[in-house]
């Protein structure tokens, strides 16, 4: 017996909950892909994308997941040999290095915390060390789903910038795209990646490159281009050629209405609600950490992701029980630890299309579960969520 | 700026959450009205009518919303001129007695209360008096989604019984079927009428019958009868007859799906789930009411719907301005108040597809706005509801 | 083995095709039944219908099928006894007579045939005959699905005229409303009926009814209205008396988009595109005519419907084996004969979303049935019908 | 005006028309990745590809269209500087030819025809020169969508087995699986390539590798390997590891319910369907070219694709105005001819979910183009067709 039967509530960092409108825009039949329309909706979202990423420079859509842009954007930038310097802030940047050591290239990892984000000092520290510059290339995330962690992009290109190394500052901005401010070209980053199914409120199987114009004049001679991935073939003029072959039809209309909902919020309204949602969820964590069992993956409020929290497990609990316990008594399903944290933390994803009532909802579900599972946390934690809101959503 | 940007949450008494399954069952061409497979599909769903109402008695599908399945009612089990004895609760058992009027009934109401639930001892003393039986019929609503009283149809079934008198007891579950319990042959009812788009949780536009051994033998001479409405028609071996004409195919396939999901879950265990919801919602709204301001339009909990709370607002405060703080900040529609209560109440319903952060999410948002817009209130209420749910929910 | 694999082909004359936004629409959370935009998205849809019918009336919109449009009708501008004279052509003035005579109406049929239209002719003589004006109304269908006759409205709406009798003339335009001309007000129509199902692309379980200045009249002291199918409460300014209760949410969305396509088209090209399609499929079934087996039920093509052709079997022959080579062989669902009909005929639909290859693909897969199953034919009928497009389109 | 309005007839070779119940299929919230049924869907996939493909060897599947599907088998099997035999017959074996040089490998075109398949003995004699065996890959297509050419996929096995050539075999099927026999392991092929959306029934962006012993033990030493497209890593336990990240969920969603289709039609009766589809098509097309301007592309019936047919335009017609015609008047979307083809020939697809009407009627709207534009033509095109299939389509 259970209090699930309904609407299950997906609090998991990607894929995030996807609205109606751009599941009901997949259900069309398949469109002639010659058809006169179709280059400009092509044009109208490699524009969209620009408008998010915050950059003059050349978007590209992939058919493919994340991991997929990771690799595009390094074929397009590097070649074999390259040197390239991994900001370590969770699973992902090293992720995404080991993507670039499977190419040939050469990986250094500046190590960082599962708990911390990247100190800009210390990025500034090595690349001074780096007379000769035989770093091409700087690998960071803006936010790491797994640790939680949000780095600040603008100090470290700031701080890239003040070094005066030219390594290409490369960010993947997979868990933050359109949940937060990304501003590329006044970062200095010179190559973004991002994906359709987190803050972009869309199925998973669409990912993006965004290049400046030091990330293109490295184009032109990286060794490692394919022609799948490649950037040059798909600045052709012939739609095809756009998404090197078949475009993937249906998860591009359901991009589009993904714009329309966020053009309509605008990012900056996006950017606070995710900032709201993410202080509410902490006003709760923060009372349930009392009990000494559950404690901020990241200590730090101002390197949090305000899109996912990490939350770990101390004094002998798991996450288990819990997750088990809200799954299959109230159908709300909160996301696992992974990597380093793999049967360690949980994660609350507050991301993308998401409101008060949904993240209240999770809460309160979990809260339910610390009690019923006599889980040792302080009492309040969502009534604390409820009055940070009450106080902080402005009212007209 | 709001903290909206999600799915909605639905929180009215009808019609209520329609479930993924059932929308896609909606999504389907239209097929042959002759094709083979449909009137088995058609006798399925009036069994599975027939289980739900716990009858062996006869079923209708009528093409109609609750007052079209009213008329039916009437239209097929009386005569003009007689007389039809209404035992208030509300809103719609008198509006349902409206509707025999217009019919050319003789309406009688029994006074009762918005606020208590129908007496059975009064009802055996009205009809006691009704020595040569002219009253032929007794409306009564299970729920009445305007008070949120839940009559007790059991008590006043047996109440009829002691007394002896033969009028048919003619009961509208709309608002209950699917969420509670409901005997329909146990209890002595003889004329059971409900819809599809409550406890049900598919698209308004069909609505029942369901007839016991005592109304058919009424409806032989049941003067009132219509070519449109008829159960002596629809009984018919044609299908089409079924409906009087085009089966509306498209609702049909929706209530396929909603059977599956309740006959999955057992009206047992929806009973129960309703049962939970509805006590942390009472467990909200009693330490909300502290305050002063909000109160229980029912102050027996007894009497209380399981789906469907009726809030008073007291103290010159009204609930517009908290429906539409929780409607425009947080994607939350909570019912207003409706008839006597029309500004004057607000209504949370807890029915059909709803789970525990459904409901949580929802007076999470309503606690927002008490606090935000500093409606007098005792603090701590979704806590007591999560608390309640944590210690009722049986964990294994 | 088959040919079917692929998109069924409904060609039966309602329901029928139904669009895919249409579909889409419909695939939609329930909304508030109070939210501020409904009333307003109601009247577009009456004035929507207002614009169809052509009339300066008032529209009315049920949840029913075409039959429950008939009761509404006759119950609002009948009382028990009037005499009303039913214009036979096929089986639907009949059957919307029978529900007058189980209102309480005395019928009269005007004997017609199932192959010829009504006679304007015939309708005056009878009138003329009813010197102290006993005929209340007059039932005609614009299109009879069962035999495929279509009359014609402006003829024996002048006839009446001419022979000055105030009877209300009501007209049934559930097979034709957006199909062909109809022109309510000009034509002298009292009262006309319709349906969602058919010329109008959704799903069944929408009906209208349209009530001009006369039945307006009449209806002020009609007998036979009831609660549910009452013009007058429906005229109320409460949003919710517009349909007597909860709004067919789900089907109104549908028939929005209907709307849409239809004024998108316009009437004036739909109804060119219907004689089209019929011209079409005439050509066709004149050809296949000469092998003596296939003859048009009705012979004079001025007297048929645009959106559907019947089509009787001759010389022993029967359409089960054809009707059932369509469907099993190649997913062509045509429609069988109905009435007094069943068995001897088969029914052609080109009618609501169709177009030239759903037509032709229909009709060479009769084709092929004519064929295959050595049934008499003479060749070439869909070659025919392709000249006779490829002649009749306009090129430019 | 035009006859065009109802629902869309797509006869392009890819993407190709898509099922309802695989549309619905996509409708669908997201799912938790770490679902615990995900996997086992997975390896249902796998195992239907590998069914699909008639082998025994292991299958992926890739979150791209079909030319990243090329691009994953090149990196899998093949080493900076192989030599790769391209078998030339129409456009698509040369473009996987350009991925590889775009990799760096040495391809050599076998010079072939657009208008004739390969021819096994080339083969043969051209791997019989190469004595020191620096040829490491033969490239080919099933069938080329472009020339509409269906190769022997068996013979050239065979001439390249008895001329003992170690080369591995590698064949696309992206325009042909599902659609007709294949049978990788016994015709010897050693790495296969396919795609979603053509004989699959689903929307672009899923595509696919199936690797035999053969191709799997070259794959050791790869050098052209990335992380992206690895089987080994892709063979990883993990379940994200099949998809190399997030899992492309609605994606797998449809092709779920492709199989399901393909499955419950079974591949020997498709294959059939595919047959008596491209004869009716043929016989059509063959009567239209007695005209002297239409004409095969492919003049030998047995090395044309039974998926698609390529029509050349002669005496200066060009296809342009036709398609127009099609399109704008009926509704009926015919695939231009691309590549060397392009503005010279068109493409009638009979392809995946595609009966007979659906054929019947794109033949017919083109018949009624070839009369409206004048273009000389020999009658009774689609009559032939009608003919062929009553002929050929198993009556019982």
């Amino acid at each position: 017996m259970s209090v699930r039967t309904g609407r299950e509530f997906l609090s998991i960092p990607g894929p995030t909950n996807i609205p109606e409108q751009v599941l009901n825009a997949m259900h069309h039949p398949a469109i002639d892909i010659h058809r006169a329309d179709f280059p400009g909706r092509t044009e109208s979202l490699l524009q969209n994308l620009k408008n998010t990423f915050k950059t003059e420079g050349r978007t590209f859509i992939y058919i493919a997941n994340g991991h997929g842009a990771w690799e595009a954007a390094l074929s397009n930038a590097c070649s074999k040999g390259d040197k390239l310097l991994v900001l370590e802030s969770g699973l992902f940047a090293n992720g995404w290095g080991e993507f670039g050591r499977s190419l040939g290239l050469d990986i250094e990892i500046l190590a960082g915390s599962w708990r911390k984000s990247v100190d800009p000092d210390k990025v500034k520290e090595r690349l001074a060390k780096d007379t000769d510059h035989t770093i091409k290339g700087i690998l960071m995330v803006q936010v790491d789903t797994a640790s939680g962690i949000c780095n600040d992009v603008k100090a470290v290109g700031k701080a890239i910038k003040e070094v005066g190394h030219p390594a290409l500052f490369m960010v993947d901005t997979i868990a933050s795209l359109g949940t937060m401010e990304f501003k590329m070209d006044e970062w200095g980053v010179d190559l973004a990646v991002s994906a359709a199914q987190k803050g972009l409120m869309s199925p998973p199987g669409l990912s993006f490159n965004a290049a400046g114009p030091r990330a293109m004049d490295v184009h032109q001679t990286a060794g490692l281009r394919t022609a799948y991935w490649d950037w040059t073939a798909r600045m052709g003029d012939a739609h095809y050629l756009k998404y090197a072959g078949t475009p993937p039809e249906h998860l591009l209309f359901a991009l589009e209405q993904s714009f329309e909902i966020l053009n309509a919020e605008t990012l900056e309204n996006s950017t606070l609600r995710h900032q709201l949602l993410a202080g509410a969820c902490w006003a709760a964590v923060s009372k349930w950490a009392e009990g000494g069992v559950l404690e901020f993956n990241v200590p730090d409020p101002a390197e949090r992701s305000t899109g996912v929290t990490t939350i770990l497990f101390n004094k002998g609990y798991t996450p288990e029980p819990l997750l088990k316990y809200c799954n299959e008594k109230c159908g709300v399903v909160v996301g696992i630890g992974i990597g380093a944290l793999e049967g360690l933390a949980m994660r609350i994803a507050h991301m993308g299309y998401a409101n008060a009532p949904m993240l209240l909802g999770t809460l309160s579900a979990i809260e339910m579960g610390l009690q019923a599972l006599e889980i040792p946390h302080g009492e309040g934690g969502t009534s604390a969520a409820i009055k940070y809101l009450s106080e902080n959503v402005p009212i007209s």
